[in-house]
């Protein structure tokens, strides 16, 4: 390689990240217009129908038009792309970790994506944006990594330097941080959520151990401690609960999933209707307030945002719980975290809400349209917090406001739990500086009393939708294991030289993707691990058809045939299949060189190391296969082959069932 | 181990976390008020004296105060603890490598840090006191890690879970992101500073990206490019060129302390004096201001700190250079970033300001006392900033005291080439944080322009001391060779049951740390690799004479007759010696059974691999020793060992000169 083409690569990286965050930054800026659009219209026109005491008119319009924005959410989703349903961070996040699922990272999930998240938003279901954006920022630049689309020739020859897992997934990661920057305006957060929650090469438990170190610095620094260790132990059970919750359902979910497609779409048209009758039907029970005097803003507002919701009261009154369910999720949370608003709300009201909140959310998430977890969850959190700043009262000088944020970060703790990332976010949401040292304080506790109950909601969503997700400690019992006592199967190799037929035969009759290359007599003494070759690379060489008549080895020049393009990786589910290769019997007689295309430096173990040991090596470095060595030396040079399945405990729990009692946890 | 091992570690864990949190958080305040105090006083005793016009007097006293402090500080840092010269940071990052420098985490150098380290920055001298604090922070964390001192008898039988390295790093880690935070009262951008800067087991490459993607949306939603790319290019040479200088001033004054003891105190009194009389002196160039009328504080202040000094000036009129120059470094910063301040400075004073601030930072770093880069770095740029904000003028609605906030992040970006940490520190500084795209940009550009220059600050330190520090990406040179290319010398090894005569002459005539052991017939059929067995836990053995009389094996409860805390690791510069161990005749003609005491499952490579795939598996598992088997089944089990210092570039290109032109730069 030249000067010329590591320029080359320098540029396309700077440029294709640049275009991600562009690309990014359009989208978001998109989607938050078009949803204040769309819910605004909608609430424009129902409260005009309201003031002129059109009540039932109002209902319909209102219901109709969510319903029909769902349905054409969840239609699009369930038809044409069906991996851009949910929020996207599981997919994305395994998709970091090594797991390649079918369609993730296609332009039609990319447009599905956007446009139904759009729709769900404004659908006034209780779905949030965070989780869509990130998907769709790591989908952009998934596009833009593997050059566009090929069948509409939208590609471009530079490109070859990305077809690599490892530029692609750096690539995925920035999108992903492009993803919640444009969600929250938050870039710094964006980044260090996208580090620490999304990708894998990093070590939460010590950013997580710093950060406690350096919130007991924050917290001697200014000496405060409040009520906010209640808020912070309630926070962390009610998150853990919504976590057992929100999985619960899931699996009734996919229970009802698995008839069929339309059940998909009828299901969601269910939760439409429902959260549409209750974001009109319970204000309904809020008695009428009378506008506060000191009021910062118009009382009552009528039409789109507003602290204070007209709905059915008469002028100069206010109905609090329609200035929070009529509302876009984002003013209803702007609501809840303004200052100076102390008694806008009732306690019946809030409590009301929040349980409303808590349960919509645990009920929309499992839907076919894209949806997010974040905004529910903080609005969710927000309400939380709110009621605890009533019931404290005036025995805090906090505005209720500041409670509300609190209690966002205690709730998002308790159902996320990531700690420094939430707290940038948060800092950048609400521009206060000074509140974050109890944020901080917040978090802590609030994910420590969560950590006592289950895990991460993004694990336990990963681990549901059955991704081989690699943990980055080895379970306990790993460490009473050797590598060669979870080493299944018969182990296909091929020779240096080898048959054509043979090679034919093995690719249709395995599903692996990498195979041992074994040099023997008379390409050495004895026989010798020479290297790994890819099901990929291999299938290159079989529809090249450059085959050699007898056994003898190829040269240097054979590779010049080929251009390094030929070896690139495909885009996800473009790769070819052994099916598609038609051989004549002359053909499968004759032979292939496989030394020129096999990597000749695979990592090895030994087959006596320790289990955990081998995971470690496996994950740190970021391997897809591992070879396995004989101890001695007088046997077959290669034992046997590890990939990321058989380190799953399910795996491995299968072969030795008596370690299922010392299994952690 | 049992649960209740289990929660002892946990408690022991967090319980040492936060105690390194709150020492650190301690010793940070008590920091801030000793500087502010001893400074306080210096300066109210001088501005009094310059009250009643006994000028002569003022400087007198100004400068023997000063120079009895900075003597007083290098004094002790270099007779008692040398290892607490300078910021510490590189060492802490060595460390964090896999690096043990000796006596850098001792309770002495804690001690003579602290106290130097406020003789220091209280002396006026132009060093900061965030490295200082990061150093302590790691020290204290290293300190409690290791139970206090053993010595003293304060030590805990729990703690012998934290005697190994990992343990103890992340402690480290812990520890100098609390020593930042309580610098700056920046929580979060300590955590950050010590994951990007200070931790290696990280991708900064990645976070790096991930950043540029965030601005660019942070720059699309917000829309704003400005006189900003001007700051930030400007920033990067100046940074690249400070650290260009300061490497020379270093390589200098390393020339100058080969000498001896004496010489570092003399230069440091010599850069003492020299810093009293320009602060003090310089102010006088300076003409005499009015008192704006406008002025939201008191003017002219007398005393302590303030916008407005009077200095020698007539009442109602101020010394804008004695402002910047006779005033803590806090202060003048504080008074830079001031905002509504835009008249107060002249452009003459402004760069005399900066030009003497930028090379008294690179004159003062390199004396023996413990010295700070951050706070000169910021300094220096921000009035980088203020004078690019003057000479724009009118033209931007910026307020000053923002452009100076911009230059001191463009020249720490410059000369630090931080990104994301850099940007939270500034955001926690200022509290401003509709700045924050604006600062991101800035670090953006500063630090690519930077970069094309020469490396970061602390990585030149690094190498400057020779410390073996293992970079994040191999050179490209080490895809051409195999590992077989760099191992050296004859490999020593033990079998498995040693004579105890053998084991004692290869410990005294080499000094590797990890040895194989290998066993051989008749306790296998043919030489086989059994493990690695490492220097300190040979002499553990060899200390207890616990010996076999024949060749046989020990069986499994020979090791009951050692506890855990045998083998713990000791603090840093405690190890055994060979030579305190003596041995009669007959003790050398006995055997020891080496098998329980081995590591059975060592992280083998195989001899044709290539170098670069080989560091990677050092680095990211984070190894000491790595074991080179043959590639061919008829050679011995073991071909060589590879540690740290066989990756060195140094040591590679030694070895195969031809490849220096083939070397990155």
């Amino acid at each position: 390689r030249g000067w010329i083409h590591k320029y080359q690569y320098i540029f396309m990286k700077w440029s294709l990240c640049f275009l991600v965050g562009l690309f990014a930054g359009l989208v978001g800026f998109f989607n938050n217009l078009s949803i204040e659009n769309i819910a605004g219209i909608k609430f424009v026109t129902t409260s005009n129908m309201m003031l002129a005491h059109k009540y039932g008119q109002a209902f319909g319009v209102f219901a109709v038009s969510n319903f029909v924005l769902t349905l054409f959410s969840s239609a699009i989703t369930a038809y044409v792309a069906p991996a851009a349903a949910g929020s996207g961070i599981p997919e994305v996040k395994a998709y970091l970790n090594g797991v390649d699922a079918p369609g993730i990272f296609s332009l039609r999930t990319l447009l599905v994506k956007i446009v139904g998240s759009i729709c769900a938003v404004s659908s006034s279901l209780h779905v949030g944006k965070a989780g869509p954006l990130v998907h769709t920022g790591a989908c952009i630049a998934a596009v833009l990594g593997q050059g566009g689309s090929k069948k509409h020739g939208l590609t471009c020859r530079w490109l070859r330097y990305f077809k690599n897992d490892r530029d692609r997934r750096d690539l995925v990661t920035c999108g992903s941080a492009a993803g919640i920057a444009a969600a929250f305006r938050a870039p710094v957060g964006g980044v260090l959520f996208a580090l620490e929650e999304v990708s894998s090469w990093w070590r939460s438990t010590l950013l997580w151990r710093a950060f406690f170190t350096t919130a007991v610095v924050a917290v001697v620094l200014r000496g405060l401690i409040d009520i906010l260790i209640l808020l912070g132990v309630f926070g962390g059970i009610l998150g853990s609960f919504y976590n057992f919750l929100l999985m619960k359902v899931l699996r009734f979910y996919n229970f009802i999933y698995r008839k069929g497609t339309v059940y998909k779409l009828v299901l969601a048209c269910l939760v439409s209707v429902f959260t549409s009758c209750c974001l009109f039907g319970l204000p309904w029970l809020a008695p009428c307030r009378p506008c506060p005097i000191e009021a910062l803003e118009e009382c009552p507002t009528i039409g789109r945002s507003g602290n204070y919701k007209k709905f059915q009261c008469t002028p100069g009154h206010y109905n609090d719980l329609a200035s929070l369910f009529f509302n876009t999720n984002d003013d209803a949370i702007r609501n809840l975290f303004s200052s100076g608003t102390n008694n806008e709300f009732d306690y019946l009201s809030i409590l009301l809400f929040f349980f409303t909140s808590y349960f919509l959310g645990i009920l929309s998430y499992g839907i076919v349209a894209p949806c997010g977890l974040f905004v529910p969850v903080i609005l969710t959190g927000a309400t939380y917090g709110r009621f605890v700043g009533m019931l404290v009262g005036t025995k805090s000088n906090l505005d209720h406001g500041l409670f509300a944020v609190l209690g966002s970060a205690a709730f998002l703790a308790g159902s996320m739990r990531m700690t420094v990332s939430l707290c940038v976010i948060l800092l950048e949401l609400t521009n206060n500086l000074l509140l974050l040292p109890l944020v901080m304080l917040v978090l802590l506790i609030s994910k420590t009393v969560a950590d006592c109950f289950n895990g991460n909601i993004y694990d336990q969503l990963v681990r549901m939708k059955g991704l081989p997700y690699l943990e980055a400690h080895a379970e306990p019992y790993m460490r009473q294991l050797a590598v060669s006592d979870v080493i299944t199967g018969p182990l296909q190799f091929f020779n240096g030289v080898e048959q054509v037929g043979n090679i034919v035969h093995v690719l249709k009759t395995t599903r692996h993707h990498g195979f041992p290359v074994i040099d023997e007599p008379p390409f050495s003494d004895s026989p010798v691990l020479f290297g790994l070759v890819l099901r990929s690379h291999l299938l290159v060489l079989l529809k090249k058809k450059i085959f050699l008549h007898s056994r003898t080895l190829a040269g240097i020049d054979a590779l010049n045939q080929f251009t390094a393009n030929d070896f690139a990786k495909r885009g996800s589910g473009k790769g070819d299949s052994i099916d598609d290769i038609e051989l004549t019997y002359d053909e499968m007689g004759m032979f292939i060189d496989l030394h020129p295309i096999s990597n000749a430096s695979p990592y090895t173990v030994v087959e006596t190391m320790s289990l955990a040991k081998a995971l470690i090596l496996f994950r740190e470095v970021g391997l897809r296969h591992l070879l396995v060595v004989p101890k001695s030396s007088n046997r077959e040079p290669v034992v046997g082959i590890l990939t990321r399945h058989d380190f799953m405990p399910e795996h491995i729990l299968g072969l030795h069932p008596f370690l299922l009692r010392s299994r952690w946890k």
